[in-house]
């Protein structure tokens, strides 16, 4: 297996997964949630974090795959929580079941993400099992923080950055220490990766921010302006309100939280002050400031420099995405 | 610590559990559920399967609170599934904050489930973890069948018995098991433990039925006749069904499933023709029957006789229970 190769193994290895069987009122949606696709970005950083260490990969899939199915145990509870009708452009599984079975599914889910982690060294399994589970409470406290920051009238820039962290980068940051560990790399190696991860997650989700404002219709894939229009308190809106001027503050006072007439015009009006305050290349260069702290951190991991060269052009690849 | 001491030691241990902090709002519901009280069971039942193995239970006490944490979590989302408004006449954590709330609380505690787990030694780890991760999906699937079940037609006993292993059997079981294998146990006293677990947890559920229909109103705790109000198919119920003449099929009929005009009315109706079908003394039987199976797993589990006295005395009354 080499780098090239990880996509191609990753889907056939989530394809021969055996969630279970009966009830398949229990199990038919998550065969449904893991066959939707997406970039499983997640296992592949896990090899690409083993395969900095070692060649012998063999005891590396399995685990990884735990993280994907972490990821869409997240998702489709999330879904649930959010009232999401499509995923991916289908059906959520609360919708195209119930939400009793979309509760249910995601909790087994949870279960066979652990069982995933339960052929590795016992030497290992402990600690990389503590790193998983405060993993995944710290990406429920996200969702949790996200759903607060729904109803509360003050959501400062730090508050967000940390929900983000908690949400999304986390995760990724696990993913690529799963790797290492499990590869057998130093702590501080690991500790490195992680926090490349972390870094790369933050840029990916601000780029995300970016994007929902700034994307180009034809390639984003979901409705430019989204944000603005659902008045989701992303790092520009934040950043908007933090560095308002009286007059631009009566104009977002008028768009958000009030009910949407014309959802162009709102879009528009947000969007013109974003402008105005140049809040583009601010998110830019928060971005390209966690991108710059994610390199440095892989730069210091002791590995070959040829074998950086995915994980960089990985990396590069998140950020300069249009959807 | 002697067995006497374990439910004090359990409550003091439970009492100490820290869960997270921040959002108040993931965390204070795990602190209410995990509040609310309860026989605490499971733990005692761990803690009495390692006592017939050794007197170092040092580290057997965290991971008995891991099956309480798990069983809670599983009461948690299945209220909020059956829509409960009381838990041990409280309001139920969906009902005094959300349900979102509620999904998400529930997912962090069977992560912390799992991390009370991890200070077990490497060795035994793995294979506590696998066990632990099978019976968790499969008190999965027995809240499904359950579920599914309310809208079958047709449900057979053997359906039935089947669904109250999974849904509350199969835990007790690992509970013992769990206690047996942290104490060193064979493998062959662990199954014995667990199949003595499992019995009682049978024989526990089966006599849940029949106090809903024969148990006393001052003792109950719960409405009397709230199975058969409901439609709920129960061992009774089912038993009733498969052993009805044609007139007794159509007095049946006539309530099950039906609008309900007088609930008085229909228990007493529905209670009638248990008594002519004698179901009482079949479900006692039945009852009897997984008791003495579970007394012979014990009986040949190779410890001291007057170890297993605790056991033994908590299963009787587990048996014997009026609410």
């Amino acid at each position: 297996m080499t780098p090239a190769d990880f996509p191609a193994n990753i889907t056939a290895a989530l394809a021969q997964l055996d969630y279970g069987q009966a009830p398949d009122t229990l199990y038919a949606p998550i065969r449904y949630i893991m066959g939707l696709g997406g970039k499983r970005i997640r296992p592949l950083l896990t090899l690409l974090g083993a395969h900095l260490f070692t060649d012998d990969l063999s005891g590396v899939l399995k685990p990884a795959l735990a993280t994907e199915v972490f990821h869409n145990f997240t998702l489709l509870h999330d879904d649930l929580m959010d009232q999401a009708p499509l995923r991916r452009g289908q059906a959520t599984v609360h919708e195209k079941w119930n939400p009793n079975v979309a509760i249910l599914s995601g909790d087994v889910m949870l279960v066979r993400a652990y069982e995933l982690f339960l052929d590795v060294p016992p030497a290992l399994l402990p600690r990389i099992l503590a790193r998983f589970s405060q993993t995944a409470a710290e990406v429920c406290e996200g969702q949790q923080w996200d759903m607060n920051f729904e109803t509360e009238p003050q959501v400062s820039i730090a508050q967000y950055l940390d929900m983000i962290r908690l949400k999304t980068a986390v995760l990724l940051g696990f993913c690529l220490e799963l790797g290492a560990r499990l590869a057998g790399a130093s702590d501080e190696d690991a500790e490195h990766l992680r926090q490349f991860g972390t870094d790369i997650g933050l840029a990916f989700q601000l780029r995300d921010d970016l994007l929902d404002v700034y994307g180009d219709a034809a390639t984003f894939g979901k409705r430019v302006g989204g944000d603005i229009i659902s008045d989701k308190k992303t790092f520009l809106l934040l950043s908007a309100q933090a560095q308002a001027s009286p007059a631009q503050q009566a104009i977002l006072a008028r768009h958000i939280g009030q009910p949407v007439a014309d959802a162009d015009a709102k879009v528009q009006a947000v969007r013109a002050i974003y402008d105005e305050l140049e809040i583009r290349s601010q998110t830019e260069a928060l971005i390209n400031s966690y991108f710059q702290d994610a390199l440095q951190h892989l730069e210091r991991v002791a590995a070959p420099n040829e074998r950086k060269q995915p994980l960089h052009h990985l990396a590069l690849q998140l950020m300069d995405r249009e959807s």
